[in-house]
């Protein structure tokens, strides 16, 4: 990198904060903007101002959006006694993605983590109870990651609406679709038989 | 990606845009901008547009440059009787952090692919020629990658400079330094052991 002219060597490292993305990537990344078109890399450097500027968390479901409210919470066909709860914008994307939900989300904005010193506070969890407690809901669907964090995470949440007259499910755990039973792990394949159903 | 604000689906597209970036990689770039401050965001877009408006190609040899001439070309401690030649300027930065030349460079800015339409007149050969006939050089080193467009491009260039009294020499072939012979292609196994030398 050293031998890189000053302007090339201050992107490389502002690309290597990226997560995932090293010096050898960011230095690849470097040069392709080097050889862009100037009007490709003025579009990428105005998207990233863009974003900064104009998104902002949905106060009722912490979404990102460009509008006072996200396009799910502002959709009447959306049915809003269901809530799903995910960790991330990421996940919401790909239950949403799926097809599958018709109903309304609510984003954590992380996972319980006390090895990383995220306890309950830092997550969205008092909006979460604060909206079942004013809105009439009728399911919570915990749709966290099946790890560790997302497994803590969902009984957490199961324990602080034990006492609410709510259905709280949880996504299945199972071989995925496409998958092959020889490349899939022990633990799932224990979980696909574990939950097997009725055919 | 539909799920997604429009400002950022507008990022991940541009971002998408780098080469061996997918939607999955610039969704995860997107999100990563989204949650840096504010502060990082701007330089990033700043040294975006900055390398597009400062750096240049040297004049001398093609080298990427904030400068009228490249750092390499403007340094009087250089040996400018012998040149490297190489394909890109990552090669060349490449051979620069081996510490091993302290002659000039030549960036071709490509190779030989008659495949993809890139004949002698898209690399910078002729630039190299001129620069032959008004230098005293004294050798070429021909440091192309050890691959067909590598091959062909060196050859052509050595073709082109045989009736000169230059010395043209081509970099090494072999088993990379720290490399494990049980993981090294044929091809390269072949090469160490044809170009074996004594000790």
């Amino acid at each position: 990198m050293t031998g890189y002219a000053a302007p090339i060597r201050r992107l490389i490292q502002e690309l290597s904060r990226f997560p995932g993305v090293g010096e050898k990537t960011a230095t690849r990344l470097a040069l392709h903007i080097l050889t862009a078109a100037e009007e490709d890399a003025r579009r990428l450097a105005e998207s990233i101002i863009e974003v900064k500027q104009k998104i902002r968390l949905c106060p009722i479901c912490f979404n990102l959006t460009d509008k006072e409210r996200c396009d799910i919470c502002r959709d009447a066909t959306r049915d809003k006694e269901a809530i799903c709860v995910v960790s991330d914008p990421d996940s919401l994307v790909a239950v949403e993605e799926s097809g599958s939900f018709q109903g309304t989300y609510h984003v954590l904005h992380g996972l319980l983590s006390p090895i990383d010193g995220i306890g309950p506070e830092s997550l969205r969890l008092q909006e979460l109870l604060d909206r079942i407690s004013h809105d009439s809901v009728r399911e919570v669907i915990l749709a966290t990651n099946p790890s560790v964090q997302g497994e803590s995470t969902a009984l957490l949440i199961a324990k602080l609406l034990h006492d609410k007259d709510i259905t709280i499910t949880r996504i299945a755990l199972g071989v995925p679709v496409g998958g092959d039973l020889k490349y899939t792990d022990k633990m799932t394949m224990a979980k696909a038989i574990e939950f097997r159903r009725g055919m």
